[in-house]
């Protein structure tokens, strides 16, 4: 069985917060961290921790400089590349959830941020936790957004099937699931976006540990038919 | 808190079983299905279940004739829209975890097999469940798959904040959370490819009750900037 715990009470986080403590103290109430939790985080407290905001007037020259390249343009609203390689609505740029007046935009190493967090938890909770920040992206075809994983430390992104027999014995020759995103995703169905609630931590899934990264996500241009 | 319970020991599904009572009889190490339960069950197990196998022999006139469109083309696999509206490889149609010498293809109305699935577990288990019938979809722009919901009964595939204060008080434009998909996935983190687990509960979600549809997640082609 899978858990997920939303974690409650972390109070507004700014630029000199110390966001490992505040996820350790909210997780008290979930009897704390324990061995291969997965802690999804969300961008914006990462980027509020990391002192990512800027003023709102500023946020169409924020999203021209976050992006690297722009796929389609609609009214007010841009699907570009971060430099990340993510493909976003806005380059990551939002104001939900933000003190009034100011835009966050993303980590400027999302990974590093996560390796950054995951090291700070295991060091105060003295346990091996895995570290996923999540975003809330758009996709193409489909309605609406889900969230996804932006950071990964501590975790290999895919579960990867290729080359091992499903159960009739046959060789998978393409099924690589990204458990990452599949982690942001579950982890969102705990945290809603109305509640403050920017962690969950997901337990008992089946994750590889690995020195893994979410740019592994990021489909290379020339393997993608869509960019 | 929530949590994902997949639902073991569903002997190998033919076209006179009943699924619903299947799903049950597994469900009862769980303790039973619950009132609100989110019941996720693979498009494989539906497929397999109202007889939607053909012999592999006819895999490219099948995937030809399952697509409404063809958006890409690499190789030996194509980027179609299905009949549905979904785009994914192959139009859905594969041969993983099926009998050898057959391929699967996605049922008819997906949407009307997940209210036909629900109708016969509240006759037979007697409370009100939801239920999901989750894919393995690529995307674009990220690498590798996720689950995500082809067919969705009891419950909307949207938490819809759109117009609804954020914790700042500001008013949220955009965000349509597709619990569905994101349900889908979750489900699909304690299930796996390998382990012929085709089900699992998701229990504790906020969801909305409704009488909605997986159709509902296709963007509109004339709203679809990629399609």
């Amino acid at each position: 069985m899978i858990e997920i715990v939303p974690l409650r009470g972390v109070p507004e986080v700014t630029p000199d917060a110390d966001l490992a403590a505040l996820l350790i103290a909210s997780a008290r109430a979930a009897g704390g961290f324990r061995e291969l939790d997965v802690v999804v985080v969300t961008q914006k407290v990462v980027s509020k921790a990391e002192g990512r905001l800027v003023p709102a007037s500023e946020k169409r020259a924020a999203i021209d400089s976050e992006s690297v390249r722009v796929l389609r343009r609609q009214g007010e609203m841009l699907i570009s590349e971060t430099r990340h390689g993510f493909v976003c609505a806005n380059a990551g740029v939002d104001e939900s959830n933000v003190p009034d007046g100011n835009i966050a935009l993303l980590p400027v190493d999302c990974d590093a941020s996560a390796r950054r967090l995951r090291s700070r938890l295991q060091h105060l909770a003295g346990v091996d936790v895995a570290v996923i920040i999540s975003d809330t992206f758009g996709r193409a075809w489909r309605v609406g957004q889900t969230d996804v994983a932006i950071g990964v430390a501590g975790i290999e992104p895919f579960n990867d099937y290729v080359g091992t027999p499903d159960k009739q014995g046959r060789i998978m020759t393409a099924t690589r699931i990204c458990v990452a995103d599949e982690l942001a995703g579950a982890a969102e169905l705990a945290m809603g976006k109305t509640d403050a609630i920017c962690a969950a931590i997901v337990r008992g899934a089946t994750v590889t540990r690995g020195r893994a990264a979410a740019t592994e996500i990021v489909r290379p241009p020339e393997q993608d038919l869509f960019r």
